[in-house]
């Protein structure tokens, strides 16, 4: 898995150098009261490829997983599609790497220690990712469902990763270099609160992922500084919906 | 195919008539020099569906079909896809069922001439689909590209419909009850001209299906009641582009 990560980061890095070439538009998303559906665009001159992805965080109460996603690739020129994929696995891969990719410029170098607060599907590929690409040895764990948290312990097993279990995020986030929060609740949450935060701390805060969905107290973003992928998209999902609109972000990849 | 479109043509009826239900959103369009792909996403409480489609008119020329399309179906309160489906051919029936069942409310009684000004691979299924559905009997035809229409005839040979060959629009729109474009010109055409128009004539303008295509002379429209399917995609894409914003139009499905 390190060298498929690795190799993700490094296509993610190339298509970030070439920021500009891309159509983008925000996605196009399908609300509903137990999740939502999204379509995600995106072309260049040669390529257009779309991803199909929902989520449902009551699904696991039926067994079925909170993400589904699956998407194709097509010529522009003809607009004949090449490829239909499954995307799941992609979908939970990517999103690990390109949060290694963040962390990689953007926190204390030398780091070693990361809290992971919610500990479901996505945590333990950001638990892999953070490993063995960015050398994190220690990781501190809390889940509001100790179960999820048992359940990651156990996959961990063996990845050379020192595993601790807590019992609240205050306990979890002390001494970690890196804090990711990766929650599926769907509502303005505030995992994250002021006093939990120490000075050159990196969040890496995966969660918001919908309207109204937010992972972090408004005075953790506001004494933050700000990197985003893509600002029209963070506006509408993300940790900004709860900042003025001037509030000020800077896009990782210039 | 008559059962076939005749089928389809009740389910869409049946949709219109819980219009209301549905969470519509104008296409989500990625225009590049030689066409455009487009996805369409719409759904219901429970069920939700998108559609992938392009459009390349040069496609032709590759040997290559002008459209391609797919799409899948996915529960909304899991979003878990449930079906993935070729929908180019679905594309083709669908758009002339809808053509017809707006003809059905708004042409004249007893329409039996239609023009079909445009002779492309859709031109067939709206031949067919008024002749079956609503008792065209005879079909005037005219193309810049003779060949198109050469084809055309052929394919419609042992149909039931008299067909006729013309030279021109303006011979092929004479007596018709009913005019179909249905081009591909990707630019703003003016097929229809005002002394092309007879009163009472229903004019059924299928081919503006991208920014920057029509197909009716402004004055055509001013001259014309304007019934849509859906209002925002209609001032979007189709002949609304060259009418203010005031100009009024009626949504089919009140």
């Amino acid at each position: 898995i390190a060298a498929t990560l690795e190799g993700m980061l490094q296509v993610i890095e190339a298509d970030f150098l070439r920021w500009e070439d891309f159509d983008k538009a925000a996605r196009v998303a399908s609300h509903s009261e137990l999740g939502v559906i999204e379509l995600m665009p995106v072309a260049d001159a040669r390529t257009y490829a779309f991803k199909y992805v929902n989520g449902h965080p009551s699904n696991h109460r039926l067994g079925l997983p909170t993400v589904n996603a699956f998407g194709a690739l097509a010529e522009v020129h003809t607009g004949v599609p090449l490829l239909l994929s499954e995307l799941t696995l992609t979908t939970a891969l990517r999103t690990a790497a390109v949060s290694v990719l963040a962390a990689r410029v953007l926190a204390r170098p030398g780091s070693r220690r990361m809290a992971l607060i919610g500990n479901g599907a996505q945590s333990e590929f950001q638990a892999l990712a953070f490993h063995h690409l960015l050398g994190i040895t220690e990781l501190s764990l809390y889940d509001i469902d100790a179960r999820a948290t048992a359940r990651l312990v156990r996959h961990l097993e063996g990845s050379g990763l020192q595993v601790r279990t807590c019992g609240s995020v205050a306990q979890a986030v002390r001494d970690a270099d890196i804090v990711t929060t990766v929650t599926a609740d769907k509502s303005q949450a505030t995992v994250l609160l002021p006093h939990h935060i120490a000075p050159g701390m990196h969040l890496n805060a995966v969660g918001g992922d919908c309207p109204g969905k937010t992972e972090l107290h408004p005075e953790v973003v506001r004494q933050a500084s700000t990197f985003v992928e893509y600002e029209p998209q963070t506006r509408i999902e993300g940790e900004l919906q709860q900042m003025p609109a001037d509030y000020r972000v800077t896009e990782l990849w210039p």
